[in-house]
């Protein structure tokens, strides 16, 4: 077993309104900033001992699909890093 | 000017409390997932228009310390790519 960081970004699906990074960004642009465009994203780091890092990332996809993300608003992707 | 997007990964400082985080653990642990340890961050990708990747990663660090991150509670990290 070795020791792995996976890491799932979950980002809301283009064409998802998203009106925290609206907000966020319209605040960014009354302090005076120049920016073309602000996405959010929701980040989970999951620490897994798994037998290789393709196990680790097939087990993190599953935590994904069951309950980091919402497959009708959400795309996610997965990164996996040993620790 | 060249277009880059700025990442800005806001992550909790180690020792603060995250319950948002231990619910998800227990939740994915309750579904039947093994993992050693789940923390969460909010990530933010911002296009801007930029002399240079310092350029733009300057900018954003400023969007860092000025709104994004609390530094009472928060670390953060920007990372620049061309778009």
């Amino acid at each position: 077993m070795t020791a792995y960081t996976a890491t799932v970004t979950v980002r809301l699906k283009r064409g998802v309104l998203d009106p925290e990074a609206e907000t966020t960004q319209r605040s960014l642009e009354r302090l005076g900033f120049d920016l073309e465009d602000l996405r959010s994203a929701d980040r989970f780091e999951i620490d897994v001992d798994a037998e290789s890092a393709d196990d680790a990332a097939e087990r993190a996809d599953e935590m994904a699909e069951r309950l980091l993300a919402n497959p009708t608003i959400h795309d996610y992707e997965v990164e996996v890093t040993e620790r």
